[in-house]
């Protein structure tokens, strides 16, 4: 096995063991301090004192925040191994330099803040019900996909800058792979906001490229593909892939899905994988790009992949999933595909699959 | 500097760090898979099923949750260190044993989840405005203390069992170290639900009891005292410590202030210590029972309590917090108090002090 998460590891002794469990017991509460010192600029200041270090009274002065919320976040901070303290001084720990500065946890955060927060409140009855329960927290939709447009602006900042942060670092990867074999339609299967799109129109000028998605990202891709001055070599397709009676077109070289398949069941991914068979030639191929919990180098990535399966659970849809790569292959060859061709570690923990006809 | 958090320690390499950030961004979302786990049986099934382990499909059909519900929590269980698999069998590591059976930690959590989670949410207003703004998500009150005999009953209960966790074990020493005077008249101050009174009573005939408190709390207080067949010994004093004109009747050998001035802002404890030197005479004196951060044997205690204060910020009054000695010391001499006599380590990590006029 070469899984981070298959290791089974050395036991942490009772006492450890016992600290273990009350960080995970005060988890909500020291997320809440991290991120407010994150928001209220308190990290800044401390990653700016460097190892010099600030006083509380300074820190207080600074963020304008009183001497008494100083204190409570600091002992938070100071008792967690996120702030040293010395003679007076706070100073960031390594901890609370990925807090104050690592672009990842900086995401995860507002990912976590922002979007799931308040509805992970709902998860018991979201796993109970098998819909995502937490989504009323923003309003009345079936999924947060029909809810994205209309989304309060910073969660769909905090939604997007999530997404786009995993993808920002696999796409220029991915796209060698994709473009090894010189396609010349494209077809991209959930096109979000057009990213993939212009970077393949930008990448080829021989490339066509059809975009399939809902009405509402339609709109953003279309407005998006056209300001970058694409628009004459785009073609966007309404479909649900959830409706049976949804197809893809055919005529492409590439069927392209990138962290599109995880937004569905196990049953939904093999209908969707169905339709992309019917619409595939004989020379075509299913790229699939995914995060699956069971290929990442670091166990944290594999943690984070978890946490965000319980995102899809009580907010996105109720019923997908971040995928281990041992369960989804099954759905693949379920569609009557097999996996051709298969990448590790792209960009930032994707993996890519070059599926074909079985 | 005798205290776990005040030790310099280890600096982690910054891959761990990176996790470690990490396991702070996804805290909610753990500590809400781990508490659903906990409220869902599926911890009592794996602690059962002992070193043998258990299916995810046994644990689907044996807990009423469906397949894809027991794959996301696994999946997040087995990232975070709670569960080990074998062969597709579970098992709980040590981590998970704690989740699973230990009393404090079980109380950590349903305090977390029932009282503090949603209004944790509001910490940031809290921290800005001084007041308890979470504390809205329960209702309209100015601080928990009123609002505690009107909350809903299983929030009532988590908060009630958080507080009686801590003082089961510290009372039966704390006894020990207040009788060693023989006292006749002791005065609690914040009397609860009149717990540590019953106690007192029943450990000596001779001893008379006085409980000040709320208007709320005394009926409780009066109720539990009668239940118990001591209410001849017992008088009940209704008084607000916050407000500037209550005081304290005189005549007592012993005032007992219990996990109460915590629930008091710096200048608030100075002035209700100011109260109890009113009341004394020569041989009166005031012991404070209190869990001091930088008295604590073990740095998850010191986290419990940190946490624990921004329970304070954003939930029960805005302003108050679990202390550190060192901070708390200039409060008792500030009021024309000293602290004569000092134990550590009482029961679950608690502190008692023996006050004398100055």
């Amino acid at each position: 096995m070469t899984t981070a998460t298959r290791k089974v590891k050395k036991e942490i002794p009772a006492h450890e063991a016992r600290a273990e469990a009350q960080r995970i017991a005060f988890g909500p509460v020291l997320f809440m301090a991290c991120w407010t010192m994150q928001r209220k600029g308190l990290f800044d200041l401390l990653f700016k004192a460097g190892t010099e270090g600030i006083t509380q009274m300074e820190l207080a002065a600074e963020s304008g925040l009183s001497p008494y919320a100083i204190k409570v976040l600091a002992d938070m901070a100071l008792t967690s191994g996120v702030l040293h303290e010395r003679e007076g001084r706070l100073t960031l720990t390594n901890t609370g330099l990925m807090l104050a500065t690592d672009k990842m946890t900086q995401a995860n955060m507002d990912f976590v803040g922002d979007v799931c927060y308040q509805g992970m409140w709902h998860l018991e009855e979201a796993l109970e019900a098998g819909r995502p329960a937490g989504l009323k927290v923003f309003g009345e939709w079936p999924t947060v996909y029909r809810a994205l447009a209309e989304l309060p602006q910073h969660v769909r900042r905090s939604w997007f800058e999530f997404d786009h942060f995993y993808s920002d670092h696999s796409f220029p990867p991915a796209m060698d792979i994709v473009f090894a074999s010189a396609p010349r339609q494209i077809m991209d299967v959930g096109g979000n906001t057009g990213k993939w799109a212009i970077s393949c129109l930008r990448r080829d000028p021989k490339v066509r490229m059809t975009v399939v998605d809902l009405p509402g990202q339609l709109v953003e891709v279309e407005r998006n593909v056209a300001k970058a001055g694409f628009a004459d070599r785009l073609t966007t397709v309404t479909a649900d892939m959830l409706d049976p009676n949804s197809r893809l077109p055919e005529g492409a070289d590439i069927i392209w899905m990138s962290q599109f398949l995880d937004c569905f069941s196990e049953d939904e991914v093999v209908a969707i994988l169905q339709k992309a068979r019917s619409a595939m030639g004989p020379n075509t191929s299913v790229y699939i790009m995914e995060t699956f919990i069971d290929r990442q180098r670091f166990e944290a990535a594999s943690f984070c992949l978890a946490g965000t399966s319980l995102y899809f659970t009580a907010i996105a849809n109720g019923n997908s999933r971040m995928y281990r790569a041992e369960d989804f292959k099954p759905l693949v060859e379920r569609a009557g595909l097999r996996v051709a061709e298969e990448h590790d570690h792209v960009g930032q923990g994707h993996s890519i699959w070059r599926c074909v006809r079985a």
